[in-house]
């Protein structure tokens, strides 16, 4: 196999250039120009020919502009003979359109898997997809990774004696029992509903949360509704302290103060799969890096070692 | 557009005749071969050309022979220059294949879909897909019809007045909510976990249960454990009657006798999306039908008509 | 052939609704959702089952996000069984990226195109697209319209007597000689020249400007520089009047105020293939529809009538 | 090219064990479940990921269980990121579906090709497929190889000095021609028809057959109908000696048994592309294994030598 | 379904216009262009919008230049926007190339097929292909018809009490024996040797034709070799009567006159499917005409009513 | 990579040879047999397997004979398990079919850019395309490489200092404006108009040309009209001398004889991109080869270093 070469589109340069520090390969150089008409134009400024491409691009906002940019980005790199070129997307926002709850409407997440296709990627890195099902979606061979082992990490620094993980969902529970089981601590769940005007209830909570220290984990934040109506669930039943995680910190419409002002919220924790602007930072915010994990995948994928033995 | 030709393959006869009836269209003749080498061949007895077919098969057991039957069933119908052919899938077994929750494991919802499209499928017209999201696997279009409206109309025989619908998971219990809000009953979820050795426990059942009436529905019964576990914790909490229900009647391992043996189960209600054999029948089964629903789809689609207008 | 259903998507409202006007076709309604995580939905509000579907998009500010709205239409209409889904798009932006004319560049216009048809578009309806090659990256059906009819009925309330068509550019004065025929005149060109650093010069007018009413045609107008600098040759020259006029009205950067402050500039005529802000407007400005264009050209297509025919 | 990987679907495990001991590579495993629903998931169990994968797969009976076994263990090696797979398919049944005699049927050859190709399939290593023409039916290369040095080895063991080749039907005469040139003994064909009810007549032999040591050489044997046939024609002329044999030992409904029941056959020889069940072989029966070549053209496929200079 | 719209290619215009006449349909005019650089364009002057498109081409001599122009056609009829092209190709030569009997060959044969299909082929209209499996080499559906009728037709003026039809090959021997069912009269089959230097050597002929009137029946005569070996054959063995029949009368390297000028064939009988020149007629020359079966065919397949029905 | 295989057609195997020379490669040898029926089959004579195979093969006279000869090597390459087949292209005549500026008319560039592709093209090495649109008709990556390097060096012998390069046409004066500046001399263009009757008019010269020695430069040379009207406008001016040069010497008509009669050309040069037969060579003429640079280009593509890189 030919040497790697990486490029980052614009929407998360930070993380590509911690990536290629971790892989000791420099992020090499692309030229977005936007012209008069509001068009696009991209030119990868090294050698494809011939080499194994990665191009890192979260679809995070501005998803369109993102989107967009990254096609030209995978065909530019067909045009310049790429051997193969590999969509490292840390977070897939399109994901959540995955299912035709509605007459005549689109379901993005597929269309947009085979848009990729179209625009030449070979192969996509993906980090915690929103249904697991969504990987069916690429018609390219998809490695799909997740940040559990990061996030435990960094939770062992506590005492965990007295912990419950509690998955604001019962449909995401799977993943809180994994995260539990690291951690050996017990998980609980929210039987959550959601009603016709998109708001959201937590009837219940199932499993032992009283007076024990909380660790809520989703999958994403985005509006936080969910969580803040869990906070409200967990006060009603009395709980020691909580903390909150998760994969994706989208963190819309203010989502980040909201839950930040909470007082009984020691922590917020996520990855850095999504750009948080300076300064939307708050004291109880910690990031973890998912930069060390995605450049072992993609080292990996380079050298055609097995992704999956690597993050059980 | 052409008239409308309806052919079945061998998985479900009877469906396809009684689907015939309601559209007042005779079952046209197909003849399928074994060879000695036990391959299949497959003729279309009836002129296909620039009309509009249907060709009925729910991938139920034997699947393998019934989906490699209609794969040649399409094979022949695109040589015989159909002008559009609709695969008419009242059960999608593949559909539970939809996740790679392992490494290098097939996702045989996709392909399958994919399998189809090659083979000449130009649309599908299927019925309560095991997720959502594998609508997202198929690159045809694709008609989803549920059959509460069926259930329902057998219920509301009864008097729901103290009655409650519960679904063993809260992954489905959406469905289970649209079923209890067309009966205008109560809804209650229990909270099932999957172990590693594929043991099923329900750990809460959440909402009022006690002392009521309930119908316990899910999208399908295979091996029924899920449902004979439901029962231990519906009776640990006391009901006062149980009905079981479900769309997609596999009743594999001996699963209709085992239910129909527990004696506060007072009857068990699917739909001839699967056939049961006649041996199988208990006194305590009811069968719906699905074939006036499927027809009135077909005439839709054959005509042109909004498919999801019907089937709110 | 069913009936014609019309949608629009955000780019240009008012063009559709004067499109269906001369249809005597209604508008049919589309919604259209951003998520809290930027992601766009789609859901056509109108029966497109088995329906002749238009989508009127244009490509035009914001670029990337009226692009990616168009595709999760065209998705759309593909999943809701239109029988054809035609995409009526008067500008092409993406036009413009063409060829490659450095390393390792994107051909948007190329990329563009078979976006479009990997999403749905089973045919495209073009006005003046930058480059007649442009045509040949689509492997759907174009129909490629002018609006030089519209142009020269608009100019043919003068007295051309003394008139004279000038293109900016040699490259495109076989379109200004097609419209100076049409209105009987003469024509010239500019010998355009553009420099490493993106400036223009005109180094010559080819043919007799000198003292003539003079009417600049050009297909488009972004900047305006090449409009400007042409200026400043017929001023150089000497002429006795001036007029401007293009099919696509971009006016980036200020450009309608650039051109309109001219004072020995009597007038600006464009279409409204390009949607100009109200507030943009100014006095000298006049905008031709090319709606009844457009609406023809679907009512033909729709037909299976000759649209050659018709623009000649 | 990284190394090479083996696995083996349910159809022929102990021939892919054969050819892997041939090729000193271990056989990797794979797991096969069967669901309760009665769909089969696969696990390849070996790292695929830019691996040369082969999966070896003859079409033999139970035909359709082995197709979709094969095509879901294409898919996992394609999700699996694997370089290149190549399908080992011994014998290849659904080549007899190779032409539309009647209108309306399946062409299952290709079908069955087209299948395998949008499963992941890159390539194809074949052995004496029904007809030539069938190689045409892939769009992926197909390496076709033959038995003829297999067999003509075994019966160089005996005295040739007085013996005929014999084809049953004069559509393999070519095939029996080559066989006999690499003996250096006599060729004769049967003139063989096929009636309408599917009884099969030989109405002459052409050739010297009278009083000689017959070898009769056909590509597969099924209902042994035609070798039946033709034995009474050799017996009417009187021949000294009769040898059978052929590449495909289906030998269905009995095959074996009754062609063994016939006094004046000494021997019936096959090869060991189609699994004979241990409880119906007979003494007269010789099974000639294939697995050395399998093996010698995988290896010069992995590596890149020609494999039609090696089977001239 | 909208109107029907025939085009003719250089090919064999006087064949186009006789169907034409039969459809009572005008042939439409194609304007077919070749530039000083010796490419040709092709313009369709009529319009196909939406319409029924059948484009009449035989790929006869100068083969590739008829092949290059079918292939613009089908180009220019797509972008044409044509609702469905068929191509109508009453001889297809490259169907010879139909298998890989040497390393590293093309297979013309389906590489064509695949042509015409990437050039906007839906559908063909074939007749009497070398091989029947050569059909499977379309992925688009092909009707295949065979002027068994009209040879018969033709024969039947004559007294054929005495009449035995005879095939050069045993492989073609099904044809003959449908033939002479037709005729209700007795078959016979050449048993044909292909040599290494493509030398034709007939060593037997099987069946009754001492002392009767035969008819050599092929499916193509082209060098004629084989129908000159079987008339020596037929002499040895001493007949009545010589006819010849083809239904592909290629005739290269003066056969014509070849077989013409052996006074013991009486008449040579062949289709129009392939043009000859005027001035190769020969007396004995009998050309029958396949317009008004392909005719029929058309009509079939335009208003969707069963082809095979027809021609049986 | 495994090694390079290089294979030439029958268009210009002069050229194939001297880029073997080049690259210290040998011209692996290629059977290519004309059937009676007219029908070409190609055989490559060398192994194909996993190697990087190059076909050198102009577009030229007879262009449908070298097309198709082209597209069966393409498909022997791919049957022959090439791991990638790259077309060396110098001339790709069917260029000039670059846009629909007549109804219903093929586009030639873009069809035949499709029919490479389905035979097995995976990538183009082209030069000096007519239009750099082009480019974007394909859909595998395209290295285009230009001349001028070449004839640059060519001209350097002269004195310059006096020197303007005359492009004929200002569509074609940016390639004549890079010639000046490698040869820092001055440019200037004639303003071309082609008339309905393909007759073509110069109407002025734009740039300084009295009195100066003057080198017109083309693309390609057909007919020679352009040149021989240039010419004349050159002459009214009242220039120097007069030298012409091309990429593509075509000479179609005769066209290198008229330009050589005219006693003011001093000498024409072309590149041997197009063969010239020995007959029509005139002692004017200069031959340059673009041998070493497609020999450079195709070590480069087998490298995987860039092309680019060079081609500045």
């Amino acid at each position: 196999m030919r040497e790697i070469v990486v490029f980052s589109g614009s929407a998360h340069r930070r993380l590509a250039e911690e990536v290629c520090q971790h892989l000791e390969t420099p992020l090499s150089p692309v030229r977005i120009e936007r012209f008069a008409n509001d068009c696009l134009e991209v030119q990868l400024q090294a050698n494809c020919r011939e080499r194994d491409i990665f191009i890192i691009q979260p679809l995070v906002r501005p998803v369109q502009e993102n989107l967009v940019e990254l096609l030209l980005m995978l065909d530019a790199a067909k045009g310049a003979s790429a051997l193969r070129t590999t969509v490292v997307m840390p977070h897939y926002s399109y994901a959540r359109s995955d299912k035709k709850d509605a007459p005549r409407i689109s379901i993005g997440g597929r269309l947009v898997a085979d848009l990729m296709a179209t625009a030449g990627a070979n192969r996509i890195l993906a980090m915690t997809l929103h249904a697991p099902q969504v990987h069916g979606f690429f018609s390219v061979p998809v490695d799909h990774l997740h940040a559990l082992r990061e996030l435990a990490q960094h939770f062992r620094q506590y005492d965990l004696s007295n912990t419950t993980v509690v998955s604001p969902d019962l449909g995401n529970a799977k993943e809180a029992a994994h995260f539990a089981r690291r951690l050996g601590v017990q998980v609980a769940a929210g039987a959550k509903q959601r009603f016709a005007d998109d708001r959201v209830a937590i009837s219940a909570v199932i499993g032992d949360v009283a007076d024990r220290d909380i660790i809520i984990l989703d999958d994403e934040i985005a509006k936080g509704s969910t969580v803040l109506e869990l906070l409200n669930r967990l006060r009603d039943i009395g709980v020691r302290s909580i903390r909150v995680a998760c994969t994706h910190g989208l963190f819309a419409s203010g989502a980040l103060k909201r839950i930040g002002d909470q007082p009984d919220v020691l922590e917020i924790v996520c990855t850095n799969t999504v750009p948080i602007p300076a300064e939307e930072h708050i004291p109880k915010l910690k990031v973890l890096s998912v930069a060390p994990a995605l450049a072992e995948a993609m080292r990996r994928i380079h050298n055609g070692e097995s992704v999956s033995a690597l993050f059980d």
